[in-house]
């Protein structure tokens, strides 16, 4: 075993974009359910603006200018100020509920679960994520992401990369920062965690924000694991 | 499907004496310990004594006298004070922490995975046990415990029966009261879930404590399901 492996007790991931592929799951989702209820709309906009409005809204949280909120809330209210433009106004509360919970039918990037059930023969292994549990537990159960603790920052009232939802990981664990590996295909959420002192793996999702995506294509710093998907981290962690 | 296994969405468990044996873990495995380290004692005096002290040093923390403290700090405060009264004062820090932390490599029942993996195809599943989370992920782990997701009090800064215990576990699944069954092999446990709403599950551990056990015999009151095991209550509720 190398001093990395050795050391490292517990594997925590962003879970949107670097374990399951928000986009063309919303995509997928929605052009069902819109084929099922009569309505067309451009769904891949639909989820590139929503997922536009994610860090804007979750910073007036971050910022103290709003209290603690779950992302399920977020999501919501983002969904409704979109509705308009794209002509879907009119969807009642059922509707709009159910669209809102397509953040809990995510599916899995195709090396996802098969990386992650090596991983968990010799690691512990959960999200860490700026979903809330609810959210996350959902996710698991529909993509079959084989998890032994859903670690959200709702556990810890804040959203990442505020330091707090490193540190509240190590110590709901009970592990060092040193003993605990933040797993991304984002390098701000990487560089958030270095800086209190967890390990770091990095693997690109080059097709997360779809075919025109310029950020996160590389590594842009020496993590402690740069990877080609969750398979190769698994291989690069000696399982 | 009955108006009960269509309404419960989550199910959580009780987990020490109810999913896991606690009493024969702890002999099994200080015995084994002992022998390699050279030390005897009555080891199931010593599991029972333990025991002993875990509601009236909860109750300190209950009852406000004492700031929130997470259970494997009261189970190493607790030790502490009974290494003496065995002739094991003499073992060092390393070695407590050793003998403390056999609360986190408990053994299954021998029903247990097989009823939980079967409930895990249509339920979430989860502990919710006054362990903190550190705790109930290690014997997760090391007993194959087929969890959908960590519930500890921990989450919620209070011990069970503590109505919010209960009602913080809905409020994280995102589901109210009645979508959430109780289980556990214990009668008080439920009934103060059942006080906020919950469904409850029951099943007898009859040698939780040992041969001589006279508590939690049989269900005390009309739960809404009374099973032999979890095994039982998989077939029970369905699945």
């Amino acid at each position: 075993m190398s001093a990395l492996t050795s050391s490292v007790k517990a594997m925590v991931f962003d879970t949107f974009g670097s374990v399951v592929d928000w986009r063309a799951s919303i995509v997928r989702d929605l052009s069902g359910w819109g084929a099922e209820n009569g309505c067309t709309a451009n769904w891949a906009e639909l989820a590139d603006k929503w997922r536009g409005k994610y860090q804007p809204r979750m910073q007036e949280v971050r910022s103290g200018k709003r209290a603690w909120t779950i992302l399920d809330v977020l999501h919501r209210e983002s969904l409704d100020e979109l509705l308009p433009e794209f002509g879907l106004e009119h969807l009642t509360t059922t509707q709009r509920d159910h669209i809102n919970r397509v953040w809990h039918r995510l599916d899995a990037w195709p090396d996802a679960v098969a990386g992650l059930s090596r991983l968990k023969s010799r690691y512990i292994l959960g999200p860490l994520s700026n979903g809330n549990v609810a959210l996350l537990t959902d996710i698991a159960k529909y993509s079959a992401l084989p998890w032994d603790v859903i670690l959200s920052t709702e556990l810890f009232r804040c959203y990442k990369p505020q330091p707090q939802s490193y540190l509240g990981v190590c110590n709901i664990l009970g592990l060092a920062p040193g003993e605990v590996m933040m797993c991304a295909a984002h390098n701000d959420d990487l560089r958030a965690a270095r800086a209190v002192g967890l390990k770091t793996a990095f693997w690109p999702r080059p097709q997360e924000y779809g075919p025109t995506q310029t950020t996160n294509l590389v590594a842009t710093e020496q993590w402690d694991v740069i990877a080609k998907d969750i398979r190769d981290l698994a291989r690069q962690m000696g399982v």
